[in-house]
């Protein structure tokens, strides 16, 4: 797709498995990032995979990969696949990934890691036998990689606003407040695995610690399906099927609400919800320190809010600044100041990286044990919420 | 102050108990509200009382009171006084209340009702005592009293958003950061009953309760106290004191996160923290129903947001409703659409709706039994704090 | 009404001419004043003068007048009447004003100054003669005295955005969208003078001036009347007045558009109009220098935004600054940091600067030359849009 | 590219004429729009032309093209190419787009349309021509693509604010109040035909146009220069050149201030800098009629204003609707709900819209003539600024 192989330059061979949503952002990512940034090898988007063969031959069409086909098994094992890009539900992720790991390719897997802690900890032990050998795996939780939390990243590790003291963190969407709403996969405890928690909890929790540089150490909270009975699907998938008679349970939680502490003690605040009324996309997280506060929205992701509490006194206030200036993370590669990026960016990002510590040989963030980590304050939240409610502490070393 | 007495027009004579930075507030809700509405009784500013008599005389000219006194107990006898209005400390409220309650007077009380559920409930008993005689008592909610928050109130109760369906409550503010601040009397137990919780907490547990006109059911939620010392005040109180040698034990939380079941089973979560870097006075409520939602910010008090449901499609979005149009709940009487009221407001329309309570002989809200709800829930939150969090059911007829 | 009289300290008894909506505020101004702040005399509220004996009689009693009469130049000639406050219509500024001066009195006069040039030498001429004689004369364009306007003003003048190089200024209102909405006695110009221009334009030309410390120069401008014919009202006046049978001509313009040049060369826009569809009272000025910027909206009066150049790049942006703190204009009277003022807070402030400026022998701005130099301005639009829009260039002399 | 070509499926070949910065937007448009989008026809990124061999090489490589050439000339000549895009400084637009259309190409050209009215209307007179023979061409005035501008454009056709009666436009950046900002080719008369106001307020004009549905039919303005020297670069071009010695005048204005009159008589107000310190990309505009208002900002792209004065009127404001349902223009081929687009999405649906017009024969908007007509306003500007501001009328046949 992009430049002759010059002399040495490598090339990275992409077999992508899964076409749903996300694989029409994974492919932007691999097709953009080339174009944009000055990437150490060239990238091929050889293959994507699914399991029927006329839609999947449609998507390689319009996504811009060269073939499709539909085992995965079969990809997995080819010798001219470099990265496997996995984009299906939960529940196939451990399997998938194990084999990619352990046929020798560079992994970059879908969030949530997996549906349950046992499959994550395979997969972060198959991910750390192939590290041995220099692969590669990441997890794909891409909103570390809009410019402004990795901006607020790095504001917070250069002590920018000083020790942290409190977060207050949470995803609130609204696509389920429709009772008739039917009965995706997304509903479904053995396909997703979680619900509002797993899918969109996940973020925040991952987004905390990535910002504070802190592990979350122990948790407090409760989960809750607020609407318990959902119209079937006739059949497909999708958030868009129509709905056929009757009614089916929905069996993952649909909002969470929960306490955490970080490892230097700090309390957190986190709230996932899918019935919030009016809010789209409203992931929001705000970091106090004793010299400073940070504050991001994802609807509105090309700003972060700076609080300076060194400032003078009468001159105090949130700063509201645009994360679209050269010397802000990714930014340089992409328009001038003052131009706006949006939601698939952060694939484009997370492509880039992934080329990048591929050829230099380190890890790019999110790790499979990150991802464990994130996995286990879900398991631990459940836990809690199985439980009155009661803390339930998390093994340092483990989580890490 | 006002008019030449009518025929047949009362005056109402009020004492006031206190002149801390209440008491200020307490004044220019007497001194305006004859001047802003049209009273069915004219009021008059008689006395107020404190432990210092050059202060508390200094006060009464500053603040316009025609008298002042030092013995709370001989002006609550006062056969000239119709209202006692009592803005000091937690730890007096009980005694002051009842004592003015079965010397017949009229009662206003600031917030939280009382230090303890025990003090709470002998309150609320006194005033249902002297209801039968035809006299009221209030607590002092202000924050019900601002347009946008009453204006919130009717809406849910025309059913503008439907079903309440989650509850999100915020009241952060940012004085404690500095490690430096003193000792003062808020942060001591035996004073102040209890810290963030008592003071800001109370606030957003009772706005929820008045916005959805439900009550909180059950809770599961932590308090601590981040900044464990503090400098010692030299002498005398007020946050602005010197600090002297030597440090003292912060008594009292200075965060409480926890979570809340409506009677409905709604979830609603909570936070108040006086470590929120940047927030000054930052009270937030996001109301989501099935049919839509309404959000508010102290910080921005003249709006409220509505988000409908009921909207087409693609015009839906949250409409930023600026409060302050005639057919707006106490805005007719101030000025045009478009300018701004401020804190102080809503203690000149707590004063007229109490003086219009008496007149009509029909109780204002909150009652002492609205006060005593709130005092339970932050007793349950306690509780529940100092039990690992597990949730504490409150009795549901004990709490209206 | 306020302390007893300290023995040498002055009292200061204010008129008040007329009785209409900005009496209302006005009387707050003097009510509030000597409770919040700290003045140097007493103030005694005491005479109101209105047409209508029986309607200011009302209006005295309602809004704590000692008094009430209906011969003003009786009034005005009174021994015991320190300040006269003049807030009838612009036609009879002049008129008031000047014999107020001339009878020795201290005057406060309603924006705009007057309804003519002429009308407001005369004022000025008037002004400076009274001065020598140790009185004030005062204008009142209140904003000024918005905490976050003065706040504005002083930061320009320390050097915060360096050297002015751009203004952008608005005031935007919508009252005049519903066609059917009266012939007032403001759409009239026999009585208002002007329209939208004179009553809301002024104001941002005095807040420009005001806050870079610099004279519009010369202006090109246009102004238009887009509904041209009203509904007369039957009988009284007010803006709430029923249509009668019959149409009358708007004599006044209902928005202006124009383009200013301070002294310095700076080009500031401006624009004033009450057809802005959504806009109750938004007035919003943005000032760019070439070290930074400030940027103020009325609809949101407690705070400033505040762009400094001279941060690092990275973390550059408008910094939304709480003007409540302690440090900032007249704030230490009031609350606590984050606990907002309001539209009246300004004529609280007027009125506190004025009883000082009399005690100290000091002017408070805005003088009458400043209110003449903002009735040169508007002169100048007029005369710019009577003339194809060219530039009209105003004598740096006389504005001043 | 994309798909293999399907039994009379049509393929169209660009050919990119110019790779600076908006070669790079332009190449995204064409990455992308196939893949996002299902068009009528495959897309081949042919050839991009440049005047220095290794760089346009390098930029075809990295970008995606095919091939890479240095004569403009030979690649429009070629039969190999169905589609010039044009994104060279505005000196060469005439001649590159004319010859284009002669050889029979569709021409893409960047906006402004030419540096001169004469050059306009040749290139307009030669797509009229070459309309005849099915040949379409288009301007790039790509913010009328961001989703929530034609959004808006949709609603006011619609009637969802009634008549309009006012629009307020601004362009607002601030890149040159840097004075060390060295002389561009954007700041020289002879390559950049104008300066803020060809560039930025060029943008303005066309948005107002375009959501009206209006010509703008006299204008008043003042364009000015604040900077009047700025260093010399050594040597090439762009805007991060380092300053050689020695200082050159800059030839084009850095602000522009002016009104309009649309056809229907309604003001509208424009402001085009690079003054506003701290404003990167703030295109601004609201219009306002009878029965509502809308709203918009750049730097908040996907959201749109709106005011519904039909509303009761208690709940009337300003309703923040997030632009980014399936309902919403060009939305349903990109993410679900609440999910941001940024700057080049309006590149990708400039590419679509084309190619859907040239396979549909219908002219996409806006046509040189609409170009032509934008040009003819940014001239009478000039005029009125040289001419103390006069009104200057346009032609209204020649507008349109």
């Amino acid at each position: 797709m992009t430049a002759d192989d010059l002399p040495g330059r490598a090339t990275l061979r992409v077999a992508m498995i899964g076409h749903g949503f996300m694989g029409a952002a994974h492919s932007v990512g691999w097709r953009q990032a080339p174009a944009v940034f000055d990437l150490p090898a060239d990238v091929e988007m050889t293959v994507v995979v699914g399991r029927n063969a006329d839609a999947v031959a449609e998507a390689a069409a319009h996504w811009g990969w060269a073939e499709s086909a539909t085992d995965w098994r079969e990809v997995v094992a080819r010798d001219d696949i470099d990265i496997v890009d996995i984009v299906t539900p939960g529940d196939s992720h451990a399997e998938i990934a194990i084999a990619a790991l352990e046929a020798g390719k560079h992994v970059l897997c879908e969030k949530p890691l997996a549906n349950t802690v046992a499959e994550a900890e395979a997969m972060a032990d198959a991910a750390g036998r192939a590290r041995g050998r220099g692969q590669r795996a990441v997890v794909g939780f891409t909103y570390r990689r809009v410019p402004a939390v990795t901006f607020m990243r790095d504001l917070i590790a250069q002590g920018a606003i000083g020790t942290v003291q409190q977060v207050r963190a949470a995803y609130r969407q609204d696509w389920l407040v429709d009772p008739q709403m039917p009965l995706a996969w997304r509903l479904q405890k053995e396909r997703a695995g979680s619900g509002a928690l797993g899918d969109i909890g996940a973020h925040i929790i991952d987004m905390t610690q990535f910002v504070t540089g802190q592990s979350v150490a122990a948790v407090s909270g409760t989960v809750d399906t607020i609407v318990k009975e959902r119209p079937l699907l006739g059949s497909g998938s999708g958030l868009a099927g129509t709905a056929a008679e009757g009614y089916g349970e929905v069996t993952v939680d649909d909002v969470a609400v929960f306490t955490g502490r970080l490892e230097s003690g700090a309390l957190a605040s986190f709230e996932a919800t899918r019935f919030a009324t009016g809010r789209k996309n409203g992931l929001t997280i705000e970091v106090s320190g004793d010299q400073g506060a940070l504050a991001f929205e994802l609807e509105d992701l090309n700003t972060l809010q700076f609080y300076d509490r060194t400032a003078p006194g009468d001159r105090q206030g949130f700063t509201k600044i645009l994360v679209t200036e050269g010397a802000h993370p990714y930014v340089s590669a992409w328009w001038p100041a003052g131009h706006m990026l949006g939601y698939e960016h952060g694939f484009v990002h997370q492509a880039k990286d992934l080329v990048e510590g591929i050829i230099a040989g380190t890890d790019p963030h999110p790790t499979f044990a990150d991802g464990l980590g994130v996995q286990r304050v879900l398991a631990a939240v459940e836990e809690s919420s199985a439980n009155d409610s009661i803390w339930v502490r998390l093994d340092a070393r483990a989580t890490r």
